[in-house]
């Protein structure tokens, strides 16, 4: 049996009890390779790395022996976040390779804790890393049609892992560049750039410098999204919220997190907000 | 301190390990009511069962001691699933108690078992059992736009758990009718009347009698929506997915648990689909 076992989002304690009995007892056990944070101690086994090159190129050592024995493979959050995994289940039933998944909380649902409610929530959009030549704003746009709808986006912030430089792709040398996280201050200030960029171009932007924002990491802070770009939200990995119109148990859910009293009041509240919040 | 801890959506072993010793030390532990399938045996503990009107009108008594005892409050999958636990937390802060949650999946996130990406649904939507004189399908726009978009729509399906009669409530006896869950079979069914309708007057429904929909329990059925008001998932409880245009990858994992072959052949790719999926 092939098991992808979730490993939700805090620490290895995380783990469901399923999720930890199928790992003490299975023959393998593979780890995905940017939650090298976890310690092998706790699992009380050896834990083999996976980084996402050895899942694309080595699926076939990976599910090795696996129509017999118990091999696992985990997965920081829920085994299905992201399109490398279903390709595994794919690989492992293209094999007869029976499967089982053992689900965990992911930020697709863990981002519920800042308050907002999830049906609330439109279509997630991924924000990524700006370089000199390419600044791509697309997400801007997903965001807008979120907030005309009233509803909330999240916002996933980029990561970097294993990636080479183009001179060392070219060359076929597997030198890769050490990690980096996108942090909110990051992903707000990339905001706070595409907004004024709409000004300028005589357009009136969906949300401002003082629109309420949410970020979420092991805390959580709501706060315009001038403030989040100097908000110190610690270490990564993070993510931010951009709210729509909120329900007035969401406004004292984030209330709980706010990073200032100013907050509150600069939230521009439309008329169409205000019938929705019966203000 | 005040839990709300999440127990995730199998069974009484899909607790986290965090989860699991918070419950063992706990000074009382709450259970919300709708989940009283699970065993009391398994926490090695006392379980109160907690039902709505109980966190609603005795959220005092739920929360007595909290300031120097730990209480638990156990959800079924994550707990900022529901309304009601948002209200628990502002209580909690209201006292000066410290709260703290522990996550696991839910539906939110799990519904990714089916191999549509997360990040391709658009509005999750409810829908309600219709009674004779009600029968509304608001949430029919709501896929209705999602599929413009390409979006994939998680439908979840209505709960009746302690409704009361017109009579009874008018009466003011507590007298609770038997509790109800909408089966996919029911879902469809109301859903096959909505697009006969739009037929009728004139419309081109968004989606047809064809259309390929998943259903969601312990296991993971795609079918049409025509054969989905017969396909037997089992016991509750269901969830339904109207999946919008898919990536080839996406298609590969449907295929997987398909009702029959006929499926993929019916999907009706438009030229934007076709665009997308490189057909």
């Amino acid at each position: 049996m092939f098991y992808l076992i979730g490993l939700g989002l805090g620490d290895a304690t995380d783990i469901t009890v399923k999720g930890l009995e199928i790992v003490k007892r299975a023959k393998r056990v593979y780890l995905e390779a940017y939650t090298s944070i976890l310690t092998e101690e706790y699992y009380g086994r050896e834990l083999i790395l996976a980084d996402r090159d050895m899942v694309e190129t080595q699926a076939d050592e990976l599910l090795m022996d696996a129509e017999n024995e118990d091999i696992v493979f985990l997965v920081v959050g829920d085994p299905f976040g992201a399109t490398t995994h279903t390709d595994l289940v794919l690989r492992a039933v293209d094999k007869d390779i029976k499967y089982k998944v053992v689900h965990n909380a992911s930020i697709m649902n863990a981002v519920g804790c800042c308050g907002l409610q999830l049906y609330h929530f439109g279509e997630t959009v991924s924000i990524v890393f700006w370089t000199e030549s390419w600044r791509p704003d697309s997400f801007y746009d997903k965001i807008k049609v979120n907030r005309e709808k009233g509803m909330h986006t999240l916002c996933l912030l980029d990561i970097k892992v294993k990636e080479q430089t183009i001179e060392n792709m070219m060359k076929g040398k597997k030198i890769f560049e050490p990690p980096r996280y996108m942090s909110v201050n990051q992903a707000a200030e990339q905001l706070v750039e595409i907004v004024q960029n709409k000004r300028q171009s005589g357009e009136t932007p969906s949300f401002t410098e003082e629109t309420v924002i949410g970020a979420d990491t092991q805390q959580i802070v709501a706060a315009t999204l001038q403030e989040m770009t100097s908000v110190d939200l610690g270490g990564p990995l993070h993510s931010l919220v951009v709210p729509g119109h909120m329900h007035p148990l969401e406004m004292d859910m984030l209330r709980l997190f706010a990073n200032s009293q100013h907050v509150y009041t600069s939230y521009e509240i439309t008329s169409k907000h205000r019938d929705h919040l019966n203000m």
